[in-house]
């Protein structure tokens, strides 16, 4: 008897193959996966009334060698060869493999639509730019041709950050525009070009006594999820922020300077770190997310890195009221703020107790003997940043608010289990993806006070839907607020049917005083709901800014930030709508 | 023999008359004074080459009442019956008395023309508006009948942020808009119209719970020199920084909404701390100026009072480069920061060592014994922010950084001093003026790396010319950098003397590679470098957004921060040059 309840799926392990559809939609390294632990596979089964049965076959593995019969070349020849002479025709590409792979970003229906192989919008030209020299003369070009150019990053995008839907070129940063420019000690800045992924910089910083011969080691600060397939370029013009924001500061305050090329011109905004000499150019690109020009280099702070004072903090907490209520206690205390902050609400706690392995240990005895009741529970986890007497202030202040506050530590046992998996849970999304369940995030910017109005409403929203998890936390946090951090999860029969549960969810956070994004950013998922959001008169200083630096509508054009809607596509909350006309050759001017 | 050294002169104590030119340039309080002390009239005398019979009869004290016979009023009557229209008669005037008032601001050169009756550009009609629905009204008739249109806030500005070069109106917001709209205790904000003066808005947040029955005492953390004769809005449309910004941010960082009445249309931003929806409206409208519109609203953060953690520190450094090292290392400690840092070069320590009464006390002595020389020691002056933990931390740290750098402590005495004088130094200017000497100030934004280049630019470009004392130290400190502020001292024979000389420090700032401004903003005197600083493509940008929310040029116009010059005023470096055509009647079509 016990046998049959061993049972547990043979969940995917072997690299994609080259060239299929998997390779692409599969998160992360091709040789690495994580699978559901056997405690959150029982909890998935009970959740979704399923059982070992549904277990047994995948499907839509995408195993398929990808290729695109639908989706033909649209850009001139005389175009291709064109860019092709500014960049050597080794770093150009029209191969099916690579106008799909450079097209793809990390959401959940993009993973679905590779899966069903229902192939929408794609790149006519993948172009590797060799330096900001390249750059410059291919918007030149694209400017005078009104060609679409788009800009692959890091490639994690969960909004359709820089879907073609015009087609024209994607230009891919990371693979030449990847380097440091310039390490300053002194002024603790560095300067790094756009296309340089998180690991790398990171490792730079960390080693840079051997590599420059500083005299310390650095950190950026900037952990987000997608760490390891985003860029540094990406984190500021999408507005992200690291799980370590709350000591560090988002990108919004990481990046001090940039260097852009757009269709009005180039520019090097100033790197001073203070001055008032009008506004901001430095701020006016935060966030522009590629309608605006393309970002080639960036001046950001770093920090001294000092790993050794990182102290961990557990505590439970008997509600998601006191949990709440400490945690603002501590963002409000002035005794510095740890690094990472995380407080799950009860639903989340319940799954992350069995994700992290506490559920059946001594914690989890000690909890239940104190009287910290399943769904009523809290879980917060934390850890110091800073020099060693700071972090040492801020370990012992906030242990005292969070005991006053009815808070029990569990040890740092449960941030080492974090710590382990912060990089790796996205890697389970296709052994579920594989079963027909999907598992999505959103984020909604709160303020204390609206925090507990927005969480109630959309749990109700998402569990007025039968058999689906909600877990929410609050994930980066601040004296005036913190991030509302949702993961659904549930088995949705299609991708029209998810993405009317997701438009709903947008429609809440609207509705009960969100804001549509803390640092996931806009793209083209959430941009039907913009102008309602910020009112006719703050999308119009967006729209006049898009039309003077990109006057073509040539930069990350069809829907993106809502910047370029027609009323049609806005009220039909569609962005594709507009885009759907005729588009051979791949040039605007033919839309 | 002794008798004769002691002359020291009859500096002015009389409130100015009322109604006289001299109640309108004399700083502060008319009743209060500060006069420079017996040490710093012997350091005078002795660096201008002065003896007392200079300082026997005092001239040019503006003593007469004010007239305007050569600035007839151009606003046409039927333009001032309709705004009297809006805000009732009793809010308007066009006494010649309130029109020079509230278009003059701080700048030493409006001080001396104010003496010598030199009178340029005064406003047609002064307008004093009730409520946000009031200036909502003026804009939109403003603009339909093309009216310039100025906002007073506090009136300090020192760069002729507000002089209404076109005539027209002068909003006067203090008068009525200067009230808390709301005190958010759980959100750590507070809502505060734009007119309400620095002390005002302090004194409410340090008596919270008297007032709005918070369990909290708070404070806005924002205290420029300027602070009792500056306003909430001012802060931020000029993008000032207060003396204690180190650990409380600038209001940069301290603004988190605005509401802003444009001749393009009314708008809220919105006021989460942190969200990833595109560039932000936020930073768009922070240091416009008023070229954009008409700040009404904002929200700023707040923090709690903790005065009594305060804790004071004075170190003396043996040269200006240790004390620069000592102060980047402690900005990059990672163990906090102090909210009061300062360190003064060698002359300034020199003069405040005078000033606040060191000169000749044991501390003089010990520094003497220990071999601190004059005019090549420092003076560094701080004081912690924060709980009593983090300010202990700091406290330490710092102390410890400053002895590796060869620091020696003073006691916390001459902070106590400088705390009481802090809002007071600008008393002096009067008493100067009163004999014919100038003394004016200028400040740049400058990174660790290029700091010492550009205090030995600008020092060398002002000790070039004889008689002139300059003092200057680091204000702000980040870690990234500080901000270099110059104090000036000097007797000029004419305002054009005293202008070319201004201009050649904007040009050694520019050349040398600093900022133009850190904190005062770019008005109207700096305005003819911000192109050459930029560069085109950026103050396209700047002009674009102009364009956007004020398209028929009525807010603030006249060479504001260079967005309204012509070429021939930005070769000649003049930003009066454009607005010299006939102006009968006020209104921009005439012109």
């Amino acid at each position: 008897m016990s046998r049959k309840q061993d049972f547990y799926p043979e969940w995917r392990e072997d690299p994609p193959k080259p060239g299929s559809y998997r390779s692409i939609f599969k998160w992360g390294d091709p040789k690495e996966y994580k699978h559901p632990n056997r405690r959150l596979y029982k909890l998935v089964k009970e959740e979704f009334g399923l059982t070992d049965e549904d277990f047994k076959s995948r499907k839509n593995e995408g195993d398929e060698i990808v290729e695109l019969p639908n989706s033909p070349l649209k850009l001139q020849k005389q175009h291709i060869e064109a860019i092709s002479g500014i960049v050597g025709e080794e770093n150009i590409s029209t191969r099916d493999y690579d106008r799909l792979k450079y097209s793809t970003g990390k959401t959940a229906e993009e993973s679905r639509e590779l899966r069903e192989r229902e192939i929408k919008e794609v790149a006519d030209l993948i172009v590797h730019p060799r330096n900001k020299e390249d750059v410059q003369k291919i918007i030149v070009y694209c400017n005078e041709h009104k060609i679409p150019v788009y800009v692959y990053g890091g490639g994690s995008t969960v909004n359709f950050g820089f879907r073609p839907v015009m087609g024209g070129i994607t230009l891919v940063m990371q693979t030449h525009m990847n380097k440091i420019v310039e390490m300053n000690e002194r002024n603790h800045t560095c300067r790094v070009q756009a296309g340089m992924m998180g690991p790398a910089f990171e490792e730079v910083l960390n080693n840079a006594p051997e590599q420059f011969g500083t005299k310390h080691r650095f950190t950026g600060g900037h952990f987000p999820q997608s760490f390891e397939y985003s860029t540094v370029g990406g984190w500021i013009v999408t507005l992200g922020s690291g799980q370590q924001s709350s000591y560090f500061g988002d990108s919004y305050h990481l990046v001090i300077g940039q260097e852009w090329v757009t269709p009005r011109g180039n520019f090097e905004t100033k790197t001073f770190i203070a001055e008032a000499t009008g506004p901001k150019l430095n701020d006016i690109m935060k966030g522009c997310e590629g309608t605006f020009g393309v970002l080639v280099e960036l001046t950001v702070k770093i920090f001294k890195w000092m790993p050794e004072n990182q102290f961990p903090m557990c505590f439970i907490f008997p509600s998601w009221e006191k949990g709440v209520d400490a945690a603002r206690e501590v963002s409000q205390g002035e005794f510095g703020m740890p690094g990472v902050f995380r407080l799950s609400d009860p639903e989340e706690t319940s799954v992350a107790l069995k994700l992290y392995g506490i559920e059946g240990t001594f914690l989890d005895t000690l909890m239940y003997l104190r009287g910290f009741k399943p769904m009523e529970r809290c879980l917060l986890l934390s850890r110091t940043e800073g020099e060693r007497g700071f972090a040492k202030n801020v370990l012992r202040k906030s242990k005292k608010v969070f005991r006053r506050f009815g808070g029990m530590s569990l040890t740092g046992y449960p941030v080492k289990e974090w710590e382990h998996s912060r990089y790796r849970d996205p890697y389970m999304r296709e052994d579920l993806d594989d079963y027909g369940l999907t598992i999505d995030t959103l984020e909604t910017s709160v303020t204390w006070e609206n925090l507990h109005t927005i969480h109630r409403a959309v749990r109700s929203y998402v569990k007025s839907r039968p058999k689906t998890i909600c877990m929410s936390h609050g994930s980066h946090f601040y004296s005036q607020g913190t991030n509302l951090y949702f993961i659904f999860f549930g088995k949705f029969d299609s991708l029209e049917e998810y993405r009317s549960f997701q438009k709903g969810i947008f429609d809440t956070i609207l509705e009960s005083g969100g804001s549509l994004s803390h640092h996931h950013g806009v793209g083209r998922m959430i941009a039907p709901w913009m102008e309602d959001y910020l009112g006719k008169e703050q999308m119009d200083v967006l729209r006049a800014l898009k039309n003077h630096f990109d006057p073509r509508g040539i930069m990350n054009p069809g829907g993106q930030m809502g910047l370029d809607y027609g009323p049609e596509g806005l009220k039909n909350r569609e962005w594709r709508i507009d885009w759907r006309g005729p588009r051979d050759p791949a040039s605007l001017d033919a839309q």
